[in-house]
C-alpha cells in the first residue's frame, strides 16, 4: 500500500528524532540544562525569520531556514564538537561527511541529493545564504552566554579573543548585525561574563 | 547604537527560548523522556520539507514551515494541553489568544502582525497551507507513539476512536498521506499499542 518513496521519507523522519538527544555545550537561557541540537536548530530557524531584514543582498531566506533546520543532523552520528576544542575539531570533518552520506542517503535519491547540497553549501560557506545562516549560528550562543552570565564561557574559561575569532563570520555574513555583536561582547566583558586578557603560561 | 527595532527582535529571540521548557505528553522515539515543544516544532518543519510532495494544490511550503516553527509559541504562557484532555481544552483558547498578543507584541509592530497572522491562519485552519501544517502536526505524534510501542496511548489508556478523531484533519489536509495514517493505526492496534474498543462505563 505504502510507496517505497514514502517509506524512505518516514524512515528519515524517525531517524532524525535522535538529534533531540545530542547535547551542545550551550546552556538554555535560564541556565537549567544544556541545549540539544534539535531545539537549537529550531531557534536558529526562527532567528532567520525575525532577523531577515538584516540579510545581505543575495540571501534566500527560505533556503537559509532549510539549511539551519538540517545543518546539525550529522551530529546524530558525529556528535556535537565544542567549538573551542581545537583537537576534536580536527577529526570532525571526516566523521560528518560519513554521517551526511548515511543520513541523507535514507531519503529517496533526488531528495537526499537536494538536502545534501543544502548541507554542503552551509559547510562550504561561500554563498550569501550560507554566510548569513552561519552568522545566525554564531550569534545564538552569544545570546545564551549573555543570558546565563557567561554560561559556557565561564565553565570553560573562554576569553574574548577566542569569542572574537568564533564570531568573525558575522562581519561578512550579516554585516548589519556586526555592531550589535561587538557591543554585546563588550558588555559581557564589562560585566565579567567573559575574560579579557589571554591567560599566559608562566614557565618555572 | 542598537536600533529599537533590533532590540525588540533580540528580546523576542530571548523570550522564545522558554519553549524549550514546555513538555508535551509525547515521548521521544526511544522512550527516554518527554518531548518539548521547541524540538517538536523543529521536527515538524523538517517533515514539511521531507513530505512536501504530498502537499495538496495551493499549499505554500515556506509559509507552512514558518507556521509550524511558531505554532506552539503561545504555550510559553498557556502551557501544552494534552489533546485528549477535554476539560483542559475548553479554557485553552482564551489563554492562547492572550499569549499570542503578548509574544508577537514583543516584536516591531509590522513583524509582530505578520507572525500573528501566520499563527491565526494555523489556528483557524481553513487555508490549504494551514490544513497541511495541521496534518503534519497530527502525524508526528503517531510516529512517536508507534516507535514507543504505544507510548502516550498506553500511559493514558487512549483508544482507536479517540486517535481517529484526532487525526481526522489529515484526510483533508494531506489526503495523499491518509492511507498511510490509516495503515499505521491499524498496525498499532494489531500490535497491541492502541486499544480497539471503547471502554464502557458499567453502572452498578
Amino acid at each position: 500500500m505504502q510507496s517505497n518513496q514514502l517509506t524512505q521519507q518516514i524512515q528519515f523522519i524517525i531517524e532524525i528524532d535522535r538529534l533531540k538527544h545530542i547535547l551542545r555545550q550551550t546552556l538554555l537561557m535560564d541556565g537549567s540544562r544544556r541545549e540539544n541540537s534539535a531545539e537549537h536548530s529550531w531557534h536558529l530557524a526562527i532567528m532567520a525569520i525575525a532577523l531577515s531584514e538584516y540579510a545581505p543582498e543575495g540571501v534566500d531566506i527560505f533556503r537559509a531556514i532549510k539549511m539551519l533546520l538540517i545543518h546539525d543532523l550529522v551530529e546524530i552520528d558525529a556528535g556535537d564538537t565544542f567549538c573551542y576544542d581545537v583537537q576534536a575539531n580536527c577529526s570532525k570533518a571526516e566523521k560528518e561527511l560519513q554521517a551526511a552520506s548515511r543520513l541523507f542517503g535514507i531519503l529517496p535519491e533526488d531528495q537526499g541529493r537536494e538536502l545534501r547540497s543544502l548541507w554542503d553549501e552551509f559547510e562550504v560557506g561561500e554563498t550569501p545564504t550560507a554566510k548569513f545562516a552561519a552568522a545566525l549560528d554564531r550569534i545564538q550562543p552569544l545570546l545564551h552566554n549573555q543570558q546565563t552570565q557567561g554560561g559556557t564561557w565561564r565553565i570553560h574559561g573562554i576569553r574574548r579573543d577566542q569569542v572574537m575569532k568564533r564570531v568573525a563570520p558575522v562581519e561578512t555574513g550579516a554585516p548589519e548585525l556586526w555592531p550589535f555583536v561587538l557591543q554585546l561582547i563588550d558588555d559581557c566583558v564589562a560585566a565579567g561574563y567573559l575574560k579579557e586578557a589571554p591567560v599566559l603560561n608562566t614557565q618555572e
